[in-house]
């Protein structure tokens, strides 16, 4: 696509199986279980992309699935989830500890957790969107812009593509890794971060693995609003004939709206497409 | 994805460059144009995804080219045929003959004529499809279901996939290679066909290259109804994050009204996703 005169490439992961790039890592990390494990089960916690992940990933292994989810997460994800065979256990968003939950399920039944990015076989999971890009476009671009909520894919992508410049892109009060990479350390989201649309970068805290590549490499981290994200939705729609939810599209938005520049020779991920359709249908009609 | 417990391949031409699978027939027909034709440049009819196919291919190539379009062609489409430097002529769709205004326009400047299927260059460009699906799934699938307008896309299909059954779906009213092929000679649309969303299937006679290619091969044909059609670009937005336009979605409404068995080995193209956002958004807000 174009954008301000220049050839932009997307990688859509928004049309990946299980509606984004989750079944990267979920797969990557399931593969290591060995048979014993295996029997056992898995436990994950996500409001929803790295539910359906591990959810297919577990499916096509065998492996039993139980996932943690937010009472609130899009119903979309919730149906895709349990349609895999995953058995869901909801937590509420603000009072209750998702990784605590996990964590019980995990000791009562002996399942083993699979983090959604802090784990280095998520990380490298994840990482294959780079390999992908590097192999699709037959070179490595000059720069990758991708979203970023706990750093599982940015930080893949990182080792996968050495030689191309990273930017993140955080929704505006969400931007812990931002703030965590500017400081030098992990800081968590604040207490009162504001609403936001992008259900899948709305992690609290990000992870010494995927903040550690991603310091080390130096990369540029930057935030969009809410109405920029919605901008970007309605566009991919519009103009790309694309699905792509509010997470899965902070990195366009970001090109959009001009707070990166486009010139160079540049990929955008869209790092995922599950959106509730009554949402999806009121920001493209909006605008 | 799957439909009534059985996997489907989706073959996304809404997703080519110029949202359909048109540039494939166009760039072929224009790289067997030599020096001196080219410096003549070429001229093409269409409601618009053969005129962006030709228009993309032209500009790839240097060709000058003009389209001659009807005066309701979806607005997306006109742009996007502009915005890659062709002329474009208008004409009225019911009362003026496209291909003898495209023909005049031959005569006065030398330019070679561009047909949208009628033509065996043509034909075996838009065979890349079916070269790409049995590449794709590394096999010939049992079935393939593809929207039928002229037949470029089914004939060149049906050539590159000798293996596969072919099923050809128009929209109802618009059936004209159903009822050539039932009755074995080429007929018309009939002068009260009524009116469709499927701007692209609107052809109202094929060729005898397509309906010999078509006939030679025992396809089965079958139609769909308006809002069979605007279920099928309903739920590929919302269950797989793909805008589709209504001609594009005739194959896949076949399956999904059950008109069409989907327990063989089916690959279903969706052939085209240039659809006005204001009747996208409108569509998938019904039902």
């Amino acid at each position: 696509m174009r954008i301000g005169g220049h050839s932009v490439w997307l990688k859509c992961e928004c049309l990946q199986t299980g509606g984004a790039f989750k079944l990267r890592g979920a797969t990557n990390r399931l593969l290591q279980l060995n048979q014993a494990e295996r029997a056992q089960g898995v436990v994950a916690f996500s409001s929803g992309n790295h539910a359906q992940g591990v959810a297919i990933a577990a499916r096509r292994l065998g492996i039993a699935a139980t996932i943690v989810m937010p009472s609130d997460a899009p119903a979309l994800k919730i149906a895709g989830t349990r349609a895999e065979g995953a058995a869901i256990v909801f937590y509420e968003r603000l009072s209750e500890d998702r990784s605590a939950i996990a964590a019980r399920i995990a000791e009562a039944t002996g399942a083993t957790v699979v983090p959604s990015f802090d784990d280095p076989h998520i990380v490298a999971g994840q990482g294959t969107v780079g390999l992908e890009i590097i192999d699709q476009l037959g070179r490595s671009p000059q720069r990758i812009v991708v979203p970023c909520g706990g750093g599982g894919l940015a930080a893949g992508i990182a080792l996968a593509c050495p030689d191309a410049e990273l930017v993140i892109v955080e929704p505006a009060g969400w931007d812990d890794m931002k703030r965590s990479l500017d400081g030098g350390a992990i800081v968590a989201v604040a207490a009162d971060a504001p609403p936001t649309l992008c259900d899948a970068l709305q992690t609290p805290l990000v992870s010494p693995i995927t903040f550690d590549v991603l310091a080390a490499r130096g990369v540029t981290a930057v935030t969009v609003n809410e109405a920029e994200t919605e901008a970007a939705v309605r566009w991919a729609w519009r103009d790309q004939a694309l699905v792509v939810e509010p997470g899965g599209a902070v990195a366009l938005a970001a090109l959009l709206a001009g707070t990166i520049d486009p010139a160079p020779d540049t990929v955008v991920v869209l790092s995922g497409g599950n959106i509730d359709s009554a949402l999806h249908h009121r920001i493209v009609g909006g605008g």
